[in-house]
């Protein structure tokens, strides 16, 4: 039970301070730059950096996933118990939540707002299809090969995805809500969150099922996946 | 064959993701910054982190060569073998055009349109030659001596030659062809591509023997220094 | 005595190269862009490339905390002798403004002036515990699980931190005094000092009692995960 | 003979691209911003990112110096012998300007120019000191205790370096004449060049001096260097 409860609080701080982080530099950059590019660059390499710590902090403590849809592969995979999965989204939501709570106090605004920004329509939400397909895909390799290197390779393939993906790759419910809460930078409306969240299903379940085709292809087996 | 499918999906998924990177960021920097070199430092940003986890995640499946004229080279190194060349580099092709459909259809554009930029004349054949030959020599002395690093040497290499080249880069002629479908930022007009490859060959080749001269001398002859 | 004399010189030495790169970048940056998020991304580039330098090169000598509250919670660690925490405080102090001096020389400006910048409020102060809370947790759990990491960590923490907290993260309180004799970009007023420091002593003692309560959850107890 | 003939290849080549990288990203960083902070940020990304490659590409065959001064200190600590300290300056120097001479083929310009911009003064000769100091000591201090992260620790150096130093960081004769040859951003003018390599080799010696005292004080011996 401590054990759990230390796990769930690394989930709870780990998604808190990845969330201010995201909100955080987006308000810094909006405040210092009138370029939107090195704003988005700024967010791009503080949300990089933070993930390479946040992981490489809490991995060994909880697995660091800090995002339901992580988790839920991870619960498919049997990496994670069923009875986890639910006390680990939830931390991670309320963590996420708390983020937001922290960014706001930090630079002086109100704890939670209404998320402003639309961000909504087919090419956004294919978008984040293929953020989390490719955000799962590589966290599943890695792991199977260089376990160890899993924190700088989130962090980059997030860095990357911030700018190769026009929704800015949030692929992470429990990161979008959180996100739903800010009329900053980093914001989106909340009417516009499931179906990020949708989406962000569709690809973490994608990435999971290519994997198992490739890890049966390279096994001699047949595939049947 | 199982085995050999799962290669060819690696290098082709391997090689759609590259150029959605490429050509997806590219749009993302020209839509946010009026600033050029904004636009390239985000391009060539995005570009080095998604080689590095592109690498890292499809090395042990396949190599990870998403590059024909990479593994033109293994071939004649003997570390390909000659019937896996062709299905490799129609994997890279086949992937690479995949690539520019999903970075348009992520940013609303039809799936595949002409190439846009004039880029010819010999101060830029020049640029992909150095480029190319840079970019393979880095992968060959890396994988003699720090195998391990080779994901980050290439992320590095082409973050690098994007700003120290004319060109900006391209040292790869599957990349190439599937820039000569898009008129954004990372474009090419699909005259040019034909120049740009034999460049790109020549650059290889010319790294090809570079490798091998150095591996001869330091071996198996006196040290004197 | 000898040992110890070289581990102080490195403290110091590591202290003043430190903030000389955090003056000295600021300086540059606001000589040649108008953009204040160009500014501060070059300032949290080089602070951070130059954190990794310097704790992988004094590391090994004095353990690199270049932080009073670093050495601090070391001290209540039983991990630095007390009796060499008032020298090795001593040694940061005066190599901070051995930094401060240096950034000055190196600009043609005069060693020490008055800091110009007010930097004062809640939201400042809550930034400050925030930034150092985070910064000394992530020492102490990377210490624990991937002890070679720490350098690079420490860097991609300020980096990150830099844009994410509102105070742009100063979260040490040798080197907030030294940018208390700073005009430039990364001055602060030395009215505003004391309680800068006071709020990163918080968030350091903080970070030392979450250390100790998820260790002691993780250990010793059945695992219900 | 042959190994030294290969050394001596390894090390022209490698300072040829090092310098190739320093002038063309200039180059390609002035044709496309007018922010002067844009272009120092893609110098200094490209050069980093590119002394990593290097380095890992060529350490392992001749050390990859690409430094007249850092041969020199290696040759005073008997790990290069005198006798080769003459052909690897030889080498560098040579390689250096055939960077020139790549750079300026690329975009388009005569192969070698009269370098235009004035750097002189004690600001940036007390700068230049301080940078060769900084990259020398960091990497006879790194090669005691990580010697496999040197060429990271190179490139992190440089990138500081580049913006924390008045001079932004030539630190090396070989290539601070190279860039006595071109009119664009990196160039120096040729009259500058004496004084900016005697200010490198001081800065060099000291931090020679620096490692012996450190490594002599910490074994536990009277100092006595």
């Amino acid at each position: 039970m401590a054990a759990l409860r230390a796990k769930l609080v690394a989930e709870a701080l780990g998604t808190a301070l990845l969330v201010a982080t995201v909100i955080g530099s987006g308000i810094m950059a909006t405040q210092l730059s009138r370029d939107v590019g090195v704003q988005l660059l700024a967010n791009a390499v503080a949300t990089g950096a933070m993930l390479v710590v946040l992981i490489t902090m809490f991995g060994p403590v909880s697995g660091a996933h800090f995002n339901p849809v992580v988790s839920l592969v991870f619960a498919l995979r049997r990496e994670l118990g069923w009875s986890a999965l639910a006390p680990y989204i939830a931390a991670q939501v309320l963590g996420g939540l708390a983020g937001t709570v922290i960014a706001h106090l930090m630079f002086g605004m109100a704890p939670l707002m209404a998320g402003g920004a639309t961000r909504t329509g087919a090419a956004l939400w294919f978008s984040e299809t293929i953020a989390t397909f490719t955000l799962v895909l590589a966290i599943l390799l890695t792991l199977r090969h260089k376990a160890g290197n899993v924190a700088v390779i989130v962090g980059l393939v997030i860095t990357g995805a911030y700018w190769f993906t026009a929704s800015t790759s949030f692929a992470n419910p429990a990161v979008t809500l959180a996100r739903g809460f800010t009329p900053s930078f980093a914001g989106i409306a909340l009417a516009d969150v499931p179906a990020f969240m949708i989406m962000q299903m569709a690809g973490a379940l994608a990435a999971w099922q290519a994997e198992r085709w490739l890890a049966a292809s390279l096994s001699g087996e047949k595939s049947d996946a």
